[in-house]
């Protein structure tokens, strides 16, 4: 589970009270992703539209471009552009919802982090009754029935009944999912109702503790995924469980452990009992269901990539083994097809991507990446294995996003890095990598084909430049970033030209998907209203440098929008409407399953795809 | 658990190929109620009516009466009278559904041990399916749907649907339950198809394995409630929950412990695989069902005796624990109210008592004795605290009916007793004393107020025969059936003046239940059509003494009829037929509940009921 570091500053966010801890100098665009606000930038985040206006008390200078943009007036008020503000003190910060990133046409009503009409399937209701007597000596479920009708109960809420009845003299609440008694409880506990929206990622795991009464986010969890520990991808998990008899019960026993702590903490950090969590909504890729839900995912392991079903599946809490009420309902999203699940569902339902009058993209980066195209009126979606680099596995001196990971490389005259926390640097990132790749392929220092250039092969201005940090390796070249003596490592920190090529894989991939959703569609990168940006990968890299490394299609930056993790917003609407729950299975059924593994283009396609674009892309906005 | 004994026989009853084994010199009637058919004696088992017919294979001697009464060639040909015919080796007994004792107006197609009309819950169905292919990709449980229809299912089945449908290439059976999918097998499992119905008695625990296919027995299995070391009333039971916070999980552990052996060995009797068994009904008094599903029954321990719940409460396997299918339904039994439980229900059922154009008793003997009286059609019902006196257990040299124990004892010029077993006396089980009780009453040598006689009190033919056995303690008198060289304990066996007090109050208590529902409903003993007498003790005691004691209203034998374990009887019928499941919930809403406790008579009614009868009640047949 991931600790907060000591430099870490608390940001809190308001309406909601979602409270998150980050570094100093991280611009406040990035902290409200990672509380779950997605801020609207139409114009890329480059501080020119103004649109996403945010009011801040405590630590956080205003800079000469806000003054201008927002007057002094406001500024002195605390209103600051998301996109350029930097933390650099604990903050409360005040997110109008004009600033909310919303998709589709309802502009200004709902989107991604915007609230959704709390309409939450279970209802709490206190009841104050007469004890029995000899005139009335009805057993006590029929007491309550009494009051509030016939219900359906199961054998937990009986077995608490007369205790509790008779421990609160008779003054209880009863918790109704539907015209089902899930729990009878001492006193009126009417204001305390909640449920937990999960996103289950290859690689990351984040659990978001909802109030179903209001609709606030009241804590988030997160953590590895620990089936990272018997392989870092789908394709291995799935293997394990076909070659190893005790594969499926490893991976799901560790899944459902944390599972279990996300549960624990984010109660612990709300103060709220986790016997009043009532419901819990899950969404992830198709494996990850599967095997959160103890199902055997083997035939995802052959073709043609069959699902144990396609429907949302749903149980109560403890047959699933959660630790909450036990009589809650645990719900997993429904799916799509071969390797496209329900957190690809749940970026449907965040984005609104039904909404759209125009084309629209949805790409969720991940381990896993969903690529789901709008157009016409029809949706179609698909999965690419990207592997893990993008989350900094497979790459040499790569680590996830953490202090001492270098998130942001500018190269111009010189190499310039950013270090998350401040400190020495102990690797690279994701973004680090894509930023590397693209300013590499910028200044000349790799090819369009993925080769690091020999300093024979550079012009003298840039051998000039970077010549020195061209290390031979065997026949090919690595490019340094830093050498031993400055990272807190001892070990130099590099881009290798194996790195390259894991990159060009798993861009390569992600790229032949859009390109095939796109063809099939009948229409070019320029006909896209917009590109959703999804994932907590995707959250956090610039769009410029993705346009380069052609991961993202060549369409103006201010066309391409973060709108965060997806799925776990979507896991949080359904969490709190049966409206958009029911929309979530609609949806499901209409996305047209389109399996890349069928597709004779594809291979030609990913083969093409691993070439970098021309630095024609860079041409636009 | 009850263990069979060296020297026992196996007597195997057709067609249901029930087995039971049983002592050399058991009547036949007796062997065939142990296994659950009760055979009818409309002439109170004299052997003159002739209708207890049953077809003998094996060792079985006939007596001069029945080659009288059934002629020399249908003995030749294996007849017997089950009410005389004495087992004396291996058999197969074949009874003819006319010999199978009914209630009500139904009486050749219906009883208590005759077959239901099986309508099971449970279906099963085998289907053949094709493989999955890239044209047809859709999920497992999509693929079982397109076959059998929309289904519900949980998560058990699809936690083994990919593995089964694979492993049997696509050919499998679909559980059905209702329109729920309740288990998917491999390959054509039609024919398996079984379920357990269960007595939860305050001392005994029964169990029997059941074919939803067919209707027949296949196995039973019975023990003592392992709760009996905790106190063997319900109310020591009760109270234990009330005042030991881990009185209820004690006790529930511990019967469920008994019943999930009793599933292991009758399954092993009848070798079934538990995974096939896919229903279970229970029934019991309602402190032993409450304390079965896990219910504090802490309210039944104050007036006014309120419980949990009346209507039939049901679960799955798992959420009870129970070691058959864990998506087996598990229903408990309907309850009438306060101590009037789901046995009494199954009682109901089991005797069809509803179809009585006249009025009737049922009366269930046991440690809680249940009496409900159909009359006029209304139904009374109500519970009387036995006690377990009739079990064996408050009474000194008390035992239960096993071997060792004095079962029968006949006074005329001397003292006769049985012993089961063919072994020196251990004890005495509760038929025994209602015999010796009997025999001492008419004797003369225990007044109707229930003092053992001193010998000065007697006359001198009595004193003759019996001074000697008069044994001074205290200021009272015990009676002695054997000296100590006489039996296996080196002890000797004595009816004690404190044991009569014992079988006094049990005694009363049922007889002035009875007398206040007659009393209620406005009729006299007379008025009744038939006596149903239930129950594992009910079963064997000898009606002449019952009703010499007081126990059974003074009305001729031939009225008073066994029904057998008519809880486990009604359990089963409600197992095997839905129909029957809709009957119980019906008669348990219509019983009016009797609450004893709150009437004024009660107390001095159960005064007056201490007082055995005088001679006159043996005047009748």
């Amino acid at each position: 589970m991931r600790k907060n570091q000591e430099n870490e500053i608390q940001i809190t966010f308001q309406p909601s009270g979602r409270r998150v801890f980050v570094l100093p100098g991280t611009i406040l665009l990035e902290a409200a992703a990672r509380a779950g606000f997605i801020v609207g930038t139409p114009c890329g985040g480059k501080g020119t539209c103004g649109k996403c206006r945010v009011k801040v008390i405590g630590g956080c200078k205003p800079s000469e471009t806000e003054i201008k943009l927002l007057g002094r007036g406001p500024v002195d008020e605390g209103w600051r552009l998301a996109c350029l503000a930097k933390v650099c003190g604990p903050s409360t910060v005040e997110i109008p919802s004009s600033s909310l990133f919303t998709g589709g046409q309802k502009i200004l009503e709902s989107g991604s982090g915007a609230p959704v009409e709390v309409k939450a399937r279970i209802t709490k209701r206190y009841i104050e009754m007469t004890a029995p007597s000899h005139e009335d000596a009805k057993g006590d479920l029929e007491r309550i029935k009494a009051v509030v009708g016939d219900v359906e109960s199961g054998i937990t809420v009986l077995r608490h009944l007369p205790g509790v009845l008779r421990k609160s003299g008779f003054k209880v609440t009863a918790v109704l999912r539907d015209r089902e008694l899930i729990a009878v409880e001492p006193g009126d506990t009417t204001a305390r109702l909640y449920g937990v929206a999960f996103d289950i990622g290859t690689t990351t795991v984040v659990c978001s503790l909802v109030d179903l009464v209001t609709g606030e986010d009241l804590a988030v969890s997160s953590g590895v995924n620990p089936q990272t520990s018997f392989g870092d991808d789908v394709i291995t998990r799935i293997t394990k469980c076909r070659q190893d008899v005790h594969g499926l019960s490893q991976l799901h026993g560790a899944i459902l452990e944390m599972v279990r702590q996300l549960v624990t903490q984010a109660c612990e950090d709300a103060e709220v009992d986790p016997l009043m969590v009532y419901e819990a909504v899950f969404a992830g890729n198709t494996a990850m269901q599967e095997i959160l839900c103890g199902i055997d995912p083997s035939p995802l392991g052959e073709m043609p990539f069959v699902l144990a079903s396609r429907k949302a599946v749903s149980m109560t809490a403890m047959e699933f083994g959660l630790n909450i009420n036990p009589e809650a309902s645990v719900r997993v999203f429904p799916e799509i097809g071969g390797f496209v699940g329900g957190d690809t569902v749940a970026g449907i339902v965040a984005a609104r991507l039904d909404e759209y009058n125009r084309p629209v993209l949805l790409v969720d980066i991940g381990t896993n990446g969903e690529i789901v195209l709008a157009s016409g009126g029809k949706m179609l979606g698909t999965s690419v294995a990207a592997g893990p680099a993008f989350e900094g596995a497979r790459i040499i001196n790569g680590m996830r996003a953490v202090p001492g990971a270098i998130e942001k490389v500018v190269i111009d005259d010189a190499v310039h890095c950013n270090i998350i926390g401040d400190m020495e640097p102990v690797g690279i990132c994701g973004t680090g990598m894509v930023d590397a790749v693209a300013g590499m392929l910028r200044a000349g220092l790799l090819d369009e084909g993925g080769r690091i250039q020999a300093p024979s092969d550079l012009d003298d201005a840039t051998a000039d430049k970077f010549a020195d940090r061209l290390v031979k390796n065997g026949e090919q070249y690595d490019f340094m970033l830093y050498d031993a003596e400055e990272t807190a490592t001892g070990e130099p920190i590099m881009i290798h030209q194996r790195d390259v090529r894991e990159l060009q894989l798993a861009n390569g991939a992600i790229r032949a998907g859009i390109s095939i959703l796109l063809r099939m569609a009948g229409i070019g990168p320029g006909d896209l209203e917009a590109v959703l940006v999804a994932g907590g990968f995707g959250n956090f890299i610039r769009r410029k440098n993705a346009r380069r490394i052609g991961m993202l299609p060549a369409i103006p930056t201010s066309r391409i929008m973060y709108i965060g993790n997806a799925a776990l917003f979507g896991a949080r609407r359904v969490l709190l409407s049966t409206i958009e729950e029911k929309r979530a299975s609609s949806l499901a059924e209409q996305v047209i399953h389109v399996d890349l593994s069928l597709d004779p283009d594809f291979q030609m396609e990913f083969g093409s795809a691993m070439i970098f674009p021309d630095s024609t892309v860079d041409a636009g906005e």
